[in-house]
């Protein structure tokens, strides 16, 4: 395997991120990428989810990985390992990516040859949402472990998810966690938001996702 | 059940917060207060574990708790019902308390007649390793679900630990978690880093903790 390639992203200069995300976003479209901006706690499961991703739908599409990260490389070469383009982004020390540091490690990945990108965002419930990355989508991850409750402790993260996975539903029967409860506090935070329940671990729930991504990629790049 | 008292701490206006965390540390030890800051991912078990704490130390110490968090009060009223003091601090989207904003919290709790006062931060294992509160000690938790390459991802969590507690080792039977490597990582990060695994659900591991936050309180207050 080649060496991992790992980039230092540099804080932002641009004092309006929403404006830069804007550009970012038409540059991708100009270009035909479908950028998927991925977001979560620490371990909620993002890398396991996206290598099933990937295994389902990397012969029918280009698709390249953006791991971000404090520090560490674990993720980028997890991706590597299936085959798909990838490289890792190192924050130093920031807790989120705005639209300019994506921009960064769009540039160093190279995306114009694909048809999906996908920023896999620092483990973070709280930053992440604060800043558009310049996606088109933001994907969320919420692991049973971690509670029903969250929708109603951090309430930006759920507003600014356009698709919400319920990670981990393999262990529901050791856990206290009420997926109706789930639901009623994630579609108050955002009504009609998609949840799909899944199991990154053994794939189970992955292909409804999939379907989920396959389309909006395809509306993105007519 | 008295209404839940809801502070909505504002963003500190002072430069120098190591300064002013220090600062709150000589205050708290004038008045013989010891101040534990609880740190973790969201939904690694902190309110669980204090819950387990409080049953355990209430009768022989006087405690008050401060419960943060971006929005709702599900855990201050946890905290209420084991009968101990308790508010709930709004950080208004913030990502993390600095010792300003700890402060304000530790007026609005009224700390002067208690032996331990306890923060419980933000959940995020990011922004609140960067800020000083003003805290004696800081207690990590990560739980088992989370996975045990954490400390290589967010290596300052572990770095500004005092003690780290593995939390969920009842659910270790259903994850790739490897008891082993995650103490070999906090290591890495923290050499001599004292680590104790729990389940803050059934109470297992908890008398260790408590042995060395009494002998912690007992150092600092005479």
């Amino acid at each position: 395997m080649d060496p991992i390639k790992i980039i230092e992203v540099k804080e932002s200069v641009f004092a309006d991120n929403n404006a830069d995300a804007d550009k970012l976003r038409a540059e991708m479209k100009a270009q035909k990428t479908f950028l998927l901006n991925l977001m979560s706690s620490p371990g909620s499961g993002k890398t396991t989810l996206l290598k099933q991703v990937l295994g389902r739908l990397k012969d029918e599409m280009r698709i390249g990985v953006m791991e971000a990260d404090i520090d560490s490389d674990v993720d980028a070469a997890a991706i590597l390992e299936t085959g798909v383009r990838a490289i890792q982004l190192h924050t130093g020390g920031m807790c989120h990516l705005d639209a300019d540091m994506t921009r960064q490690g769009v540039r160093e990945l190279g995306t114009e040859d694909l048809d999906l990108a996908i920023l896999e965002n620092v483990g973070n419930l709280v930053c992440p949402a604060e800043f558009d990355t310049g996606s088109v989508k933001n994907a969320v991850i919420l692991s049973v472990p971690e509670g029903h409750d969250k929708p109603l402790k951090y309430p930006l993260m759920f507003e600014v998810a356009d698709v919400l996975m319920i990670n981990k539903v393999d262990v529901l029967p050791y856990f206290d966690f009420d997926m109706d409860k789930v639901v009623e506090y994630a579609h108050m935070r955002h009504p009609g938001l998609p949840i799909f329940p899944i199991c990154a671990k053994t794939g189970e729930g992955v292909d409804a996702f999939c379907d989920w991504l396959r389309a909006e990629v395809k509306a993105w790049n007519e």
